[in-house]
């Protein structure tokens, strides 16, 4: 029993309105690599963020109260906190260094997931506008060329509460259910299992990411190839919600 | 440019006293499987944990007036309860069929770790003693016998604070950092990186879950083939502790 991992180089640097799907096509082709039935795409946001054209100019803000203190507690600029701010539906934590949020989209994270690695001084990419709807129609885009059933899942880089070191996780998808519920499956003495949901769409996610990188490798988009779980897990329509766990099931934030 | 995951089955249950680097060698050659230069095998905790004997009978236990307490808030077992306590540091967060504490390893986790899956009914099984000390036999037992440069991970299944789903996680480590410190170097616009730590270790766990499963499959061991990266991670010594945040740079915890 294998998986493989395929890291697919060669892609440019994007530019607002390129079609990712097409950059990916030319891609593999330079590579000479085709898709397989049941292989998982996993791209990384910033490809997806530059093709919305979705980059902050971050001297276009201009700060609000709110976020000169946060700017004065954290020690970093208060135009990116003004940025960090207008992507958020709240603040979590603010401390040396760091401000955490839940962004509009629902994600915790730090810096609201804006990113100032790859792009221009005085510009950042915020995450994605809508990263299930990006992979969904990349995923549709080449399972209509490839006749295939594919998934595709869009990655970012995040830090965790408890543990140092930041990795790879889901934060769009489409194809397949990004949680795992193996509730009423039993263990080897026959017991029903005490962890009930597995997150793959973050392991999947972790595992490009040991390919991806996050400096200059120049390895945007990774296939997953082998994934056994496959067909259990298909579905078109899910997202990364279930991934999602709402505030009212957080017992961390203070 | 691409990694591959190996996953070993075939490996009995494990008793007390088993060798599990001569259970594993057996195992690669009922497979036909060769160790390679720089593989790291990602090995799950429950082998360890077995074969050091460290396995609970939980009606051995006696509950404490705090674990009572514990036990009524949680509505979990207090003989259970009274074992996480013994297991933990401290404990950090109590809630309906939760009990999150610091493990004496100085893990962030549900209950303190102890694990009642794939053993006998009324038994359970705690972290193992010192995954370290354990990965670090292992590795060392496997470099010998076929002269290679080997990296020795043991892995666990953990919960996270602000995402549904556990993932695959390092609890011992040897032969390879666990972190990626990448101060100083650049991204694709030779600016500095904004992410300067990556969880490799936790990474290349996440990867070997998605063979390990976590219930029947069967598959306690993976190994990961062509991390480009091993050469420069590697370290003999560093153990799990880079991946551990110490309570003073927690800003979760209440």
């Amino acid at each position: 029993m294998s998986i493989e991992l395929i890291g697919i180089n060669g892609i440019p640097l994007v530019k607002k309105g390129d079609n990712i799907s097409k950059l990916i096509i030319e891609a593999l082709n330079n590579q000479d690599i085709s898709l397989k039935n049941e292989d998982i795409l996993l791209i990384a946001e910033t490809l997806i963020s530059k093709a919305e054209g979705n980059i902050f100019k971050l001297s276009n803000f201009i700060p609000s109260d709110e976020s000169i203190a946060i700017a004065q507690k954290s020690g970093k600029d208060p135009k990116l906190v003004e940025a960090i701010i207008q992507e958020s539906n709240e603040v979590i934590e603010v401390g040396s260094n760091f401000v955490i949020t839940e962004t509009k989209h629902g994600f915790v994270c730090a810096n609201s997931g804006i990113d100032e690695s790859n792009v221009d001084e005085g510009f950042a990419t915020p995450m994605p506008e809508n990263a299930d709807k990006s992979a969904n129609e990349i995923r549709e885009f080449l399972e209509n060329k490839y006749d295939l059933e594919l998934g595709v899942i869009i990655t970012d880089t995040q830090g965790r509460a408890f543990r140092n070191g930041a990795v790879g996780v889901a934060i769009g998808c489409s194809g397949i259910n990004p949680l795992w519920s193996r509730v009423g499956e039993t263990d080897l003495y026959g017991r029903e299992l005490q962890t009930t949901e597995v997150a793959i769409g973050d392991e999947l996610a972790a595992a490009a990411s040991l390919l991806m990188g996050q400096a200059n490798e120049g390895i945007p988009v990774v296939i997953i190839r082998g994934f056994k779980n496959f067909e259990n897990l298909r579905n078109s329509y899910c997202g990364i919600s279930p991934l999602l766990r709402v505030k009212e099931f957080d017992v961390f934030r203070k």
